[in-house]
């Protein structure tokens, strides 16, 4: 399918997820080290979160599709559009990449470069609004792809810009970056030990996601 | 006119507004929680709002016009693009949908479920800002269409960015909105008394720009 | 040119100033009204008006223009693109539309209706922001028309939005809206006796971008 | 290959790169005028520069290619697409427009015209933030470039935005803008005495992105 050797494909994965997670743990530090109201910490985390994401998803889309996300991949997975094999490589690539996204993060404000994350996130009320945020990030990427797909790099970026305010979890919505985030303890941490609620969270939203929008956009006339 | 059955297209408009509430009650919450600057608030509440719409608007306007607003559904019967019944049906669940996203915005923040706003938003200052922003709201819609239609979820999203500053009312200009709203004693809520009085007005704005723009949008030409 | 009647264009220019109004002023009394921090206002006050102006431009501009500035105008008919009677006609409308922009905020916020700006902006420096602030205005609708038309409306939204910031004089760049902001004594005021500096400046540097820009814009080719 | 005569491109790239300072410069000062939480100023700081980016390099990649920056330019030196001699000159228009840009901003906000930085920007935590920054900002323009041209000047706007936050530098990524900077003693500042180590990291870090880019962005086809 796509035109770019696999190499490059895993490449584009690991480092649009490691710019992805350098930008969520990065200005994460920065609004949280410059700011006492948290709201507006928030803000400066939301909004480079949010732009960054419509920078790789229009540079990387074209060699390996831009997932980022291992959600994303599985949901491609179950469409028959990935091969378990390349899946299994590129939720590796994302993984890896998160991880190495925080430890430059770290490097970059001058923090320890190995950190683990002390931040409790976790409960009903959290994974509800963990399967709520990934719902909704795939619902925007599937009806994104069938009827505007260069749309979809604003969809995605502007989707989590929300997503990172209307959820009580602020939406990770991703379980290579949640991953990532339990290796800081700053801003965007979450402790290792609440990773499996979030990630299965996820992957349910995924999912649903699917079995939904499967239904909603088959036309009459497809 | 749609190529979706009638069922996907009910579908997509009570998803579409439960997430559009879902926003902007979740993000109320959030933005409250973490500020005592209301402005910081506003913005917290203004800028995955704007978001959201833009996203819900591309995702689901090619099933079924993305109304998500009995104010915009009923400017389309009047144009005689929707037949009765199904302006009813569309109604009906833009308020059924608008309700559950109240509901699980809730849920997401651990909050009691079933809430009645406390919020007093009445009075004759409040009622003109909602005839205006609705105006406006229709205004963009309708010269959108006409001139630039893939145009019409960024400027739905823009306007209501804007209209959320410049009226007093924070421009509900949604009737299913503002009844959802009413079921949340959150930041964005609103006193079910207070409801007749805010639906009004907005449904008078919408006529007032169907009326200016049904004339300001013929050409000499056509 | 246009294909649309000479009092559609008028109707247009008036509308589109007066809502421009409308959210300078109605954001200015909201931001200033709920926050402490001046920077959260002018926030508050920007976000809006650029907002706005990707809204009514994109609504507008094949109706009359969307000038919504004498300033525009001025430029317009010395590139024999408006005849003087026209361009007469359009700052018109659009001074009389600004003027109810600023009155209608009032009506919304349940202020006075009718009110005199007491903030002093005055002196070489706020009129060197001016200057410089209409430059860059004019600088990138005459490159925007030039090179890619369709990108207008989001130039001159995303210019305003940094020349709030980057001219101490907040840049106003636009005489009917300098005008129309001396009818209100709130955050976004104007004294009347400091109007005569502002719209000079602001005549002076539409004029200095059109002599530079009839140059650079001159290819080889052409 | 520009149908521009070579004095227009760079009296673009001297417009564009004091415009570009302008702004920065300007918006840190109002800004941090205006506000005590330094996150509310990074914020009124880095929404106008996102802003001026978008417009300024759709207004003018049709006549120079919108550099603005001597590590752009050297990276198209470096891909044959820059012959030498027009890089040297496009350098120093850079550099020259940038310092007006610095010295306008003094002007219009009444502050002495000529100063010196004295805020510390140094060390290496700082000097990886800057080969970051600067990676990512040309990793941004070299796909934009091969994969959807039109989208640069919001790739270029949007990485910016999000690169003030995640670098604890709040990114410079662009030596006639640095040098510039130096010539404020103001919010946006860097001391002369640090400007060689960033220049460095920023050359660095552009020769590294067009290392990784040019084997990337080769596609099996290609």
């Amino acid at each position: 399918m796509s035109e770019f050797s696999l190499s490059r494909r895993l490449v584009a994965e690991a480092l649009g997820t490691a710019m992805l997670v350098g930008t969520v743990v990065g200005s994460g530090i920065m609004a949280d080290n410059l700011s006492d109201d948290v709201a507006v910490s928030l803000l400066g985390n939301t909004i480079p979160t949010g732009a960054i994401l419509v920078v790789l998803i229009t540079m990387l889309a074209p060699i390996s599709g831009a997932h980022f996300n291992p959600a994303v991949s599985f949901v491609f997975w179950l469409r028959r559009e990935l091969p378990f094999g390349v899946g299994i490589a590129y939720i590796t690539a994302q993984i890896a990449g998160g991880i190495c996204g925080s430890l430059i993060a770290h490097v970059m404000f001058d923090l320890p470069v190995w950190q683990a994350s002390t931040t409790v996130r976790t409960g009903s009320a959290q994974w509800v609004a963990e399967v709520v945020a990934t719902f909704g990030l795939l619902a925007s990427i599937l009806a994104g792809i069938r009827f505007r797909e260069s749309a979809v790099p604003w969809l995605v970026g502007l989707y989590i810009t929300a997503a990172y305010w209307f959820t009580a979890s602020t939406s990770f919505a991703n379980p290579a970056v949640a991953i990532a985030r339990s290796f800081t303890d700053t801003f965007a941490g979450i402790r290792p030990v609440d990773l499996p609620g979030f990630v299965l969270a996820e992957f349910a939203g995924a999912a649903l996601a699917l079995a939904l929008f499967t239904w909603l956009l088959k036309s009459e006339k497809a």
